[in-house]
């Protein structure tokens, strides 16, 4: 007989019924073929025995194997191992040398490039420069709780769950929509706008629509990463027009459109990303000029429109006029932080028609629960308390951060302070080898978590993101000291 | 002098400080139109006396425009509205007559087809039947309240937001997978689990990787709407294979893989969306068999596995031999309820890392703070509770809508009583008025929101799925009644 003490190990602290858990390792057993097919088994007395469980323990683990076919039940001669077992072979996920997922004349799948991104799992004392996230100890824990509670209590979780609008659920749609005409000068009803996961999935979703393979989109050099993903993903082909201090070169835009067919047009006009530059006055109306010349279908990335630290007024392009053909997007996610993901499209009512069956072969309901929550927010006016409050507070920290750069490093970094946002784009001497500088950096417990461009990685650029909004004065200072060090250290 | 005291009526209870809001009015009344380039507004004491507010509220008001070139201020003249405006002409979402979205040159996009979907938005004292949605009543609130408080707390809410792991959060998927490997006798590591929003992004992502447009695909007839929309919409070519009451005809499926090269075959072995019908054994073998010899890529849809009625031990078949070509799907949202769409893929590790980049396309860093909850909710144990409880209840239901239905109908509904999940399927007599019956039973407040199959819509079936499991005895009984006065009413 096998060491089934050993073999059935009973984990009691489990919640899954011991004789569940004893059928479960038997059915382990037989698919790793240490139990063979007509192996005769223990009888329940002597099993029970043995482990020092209750024979009916055993039996209820028997009828379970001999239900599922695992066992057969023989007259006198007791349970033997079925002889022909449901599912045979196992380890089918283990079992690489058979190559699996990427072998054989049916299958075969879109591979991805890998592909380095911004990760920041922190790490004990280690100080991390973000891309440009929020502070998320700013957020309103207790309130967040509240709405929570509300949203888990009976009346309101049958609403939540039995409702089901393919824009998105009404309530934080018709808060949204008060929210964004208030801030944004957006003249909007709610037929105007979808819910997504993040301004992400609104990316996708709107790009989707219009992006054939082959087409041309024009972008920013450079431009946010993982919108540039999205567009060659779909097939399209990439436009790469060049960003000042006024943002991107609209002339240069006009140029192309006079002699392309151009399918679509992305911009980031506040804090641009990875620049945070933002579009000028002239460039918006000229952009907006040819949005209407060339009927040019537009997607606005207004990811961080929120925090504007001067009392800044430029409004969204898409509150000007452009005849329909910009595609708003925006995300809760830099107010909220990044486990939040609630972003939205606002577009005339027939895209956004389209956009929520799209939407639909995605992710069929959205987070109808979190809408529900920060619905809760927006109408208790925490939304807008918890904008007020960090805005004035990241703006502090861009000053600060600005004049310790300054002061530091004189020449070495170029910069300028962003209107507003979370990040601040340093650009280093051509000289300066930024690679060792972050490696150096990191050694010393610096971890540098944003956008990284520089000569080897293949760009013109030899600059990093430096997310001020998620550190305090002291951790500014830190950073910057060991960022100081890293450059002495690789003699520049 | 315009009505300024109405036009710009302040709302005090709002977040926006009441500058902002006078600001926000004009820039709306010029937008409008209703504030010509070169107006001269009312100096800022008269307005002030006018709208009873200090004249510094109006002076903010006015500087914040003329920043945003709203406005000129002119020595000696005073204030008017700048003669170059940063936007014109407003209404750009509303006009319809400039077409907006689908006009132009440069601008087409996909447009989706209106369809039917088991919308279930609930009022009042209406009766309603969905599609096998589980009993929101029984979900432990308190149990998910302290897990919201613990994600909430500063250093749980810390580590949640600066991790960024592509497959999903470590915690939660290691108590999934322990979760999978007990309940599903899957032989499998973390390596082998991406998280999705829901099972329907889980079906996208691993179709978008495999389906080109014209591949052809196997699902079957009837199969799961949601998931065929994928299909075709990513430009597969269906071929439907006919489910009896052994479920998908795998005979059948082998005479079209010796004909034709299959890209993808698309399969719901448990309780099989909408026909409730559960493959059988000799099936599977069959199934699992041609998967080998012809390397077939299969999307295994095991959305409602953790509901079934005998101890039945129909494994997934992702626990057999499949050599790799098996990706499993399930999801979390039919034991905890519509609102909360947490989802998986269990596939080679290859595909997995080719999924969680395609993932990121649509959805940057999935619903992280959800995962950390229900992660808390596995290793409570608190889910295997939930699934017991619910199969007891819903078993239970499941039985006595089988008597309701057999003594008040016999032989005008035929249906075959499920081995599990959450919904029955109706089929009715070829006679049967099926539309006409769900209308008159609207009309008595009996709402049928599950999938409907009717002649008139195309389908050769008579039938609808009968949700039973979020209906209490009293419920299943006046739903019945309802039913057989619509049948009578309808003359049959």
């Amino acid at each position: 007989m096998l060491p089934y003490k050993n073999l059935l190990a009973i984990d009691k602290s489990s919640h899954t019924a011991v004789f569940k858990q004893i059928a479960l390792h038997f059915i382990r057993l037989i698919q790793e073929g240490k139990l063979l097919p007509g192996t005769e088994l223990p009888s329940t007395r002597i099993l029970a025995t043995d482990l020092g469980l209750h024979r009916k323990t055993i039996t209820a683990a028997y009828d379970y194997l001999v239900a599922g076919n695992w066992l057969d039940s023989l007259p006198r001669k007791g349970f033997i191992v079925s002889p022909q077992l449901p599912v045979t072979k196992p380890r089918s996920y283990h079992n690489h040398r058979q190559g699996g997922y990427n072998t054989g004349p049916g299958f075969s799948y879109e591979q991805f490039p890998d592909f380095s991104y911004p990760a920041s799992v922190s790490r004990g004392p280690e100080i991390v420069v973000d891309d440009g996230f929020p502070d998320i100890s700013l957020l309103p824990a207790d309130a967040m709780l509240k709405e929570y509670r509300r949203a888990l209590e009976y009346p309101m979780l049958k609403k939540i769950s039995s409702g089901w609008e393919l824009e998105g659920s009404a309530d934080f749609r018709s808060a949204l929509c008060g929210f964004l005409t208030q801030t944004r000068g957006l003249d909007i009803r709610v037929e105007h706008l979808l819910t997504t996961r993040g301004a992400q999935m609104a990316i996708y979703v709107a790009a989707a629509l219009i992006i054939k393979p082959g087409d041309k989109v024009i972008v920013s050099d450079p431009s946010y990463f993982f919108a540039n993903m999205i567009f060659e993903n779909l097939g399209a082909e990439l436009i790469r027009i060049p960003v000042d201090d006024q943002g991107m070169r609209t002339d240069m835009v006009e140029e192309v459109l006079k002699t392309q067919a151009v399918k679509l047009l992305y911009v980031i006009p506040h804090h641009h990303h990875p620049t945070t530059v933002t579009l000028g006055v002239e460039r918006r109306n000229h952009l907006l000029q040819l949005v209407r010349n060339y009927q040019l279908a537009v997607i606005e990335d207004d990811y961080d429109y929120d925090f504007q630290f001067q009392s800044d007024p430029y409004l969204p392009l898409a509150s000007g006029h452009h005849e329909g053909n910009i595609i708003y997007i925006g995300s809760l996610t830099k107010v909220l932080g990044t486990p939040f993901r609630l972003g939205y499209i606002v577009a005339a009512e027939k895209f956004i028609h389209a956009a929520a069956r799209k939407r639909i072969l995605i992710d069929l309901r959205g987070d109808v629960f979190s809408e529900q929550v920060v619905a809760g927010l927006i109408e208790n006016g925490d939304l807008t308390r918890l904008i007020q409050k960090a805005n004035k507070l990241y703006c502090q920290r861009c000053d600060y951060l600005g004049n310790l750069l300054s002061t530091t490093f004189g020449e070495t970094i170029e910069f300028k302070k962003p209107d507003g946002g979370m990040a601040m784009w340093l650009q280093f001497k051509p000289g300066v080898p930024l690679e060792k500088v972050i490696a150096r950096a990191a050694s010393r417990g610096l971890r540098i978590a944003g956008t990284v461009y520089h000569p080897g990685k293949g760009a013109d650029f030899n600059a990093f993101r430096f997310g001020f909004a998620s550190l305090d004065t002291a951790g500014l200072e830190k950073a910057v000291d060991i960022l100081q060090a890293a450059l002495r250290l690789t003699g520049t």
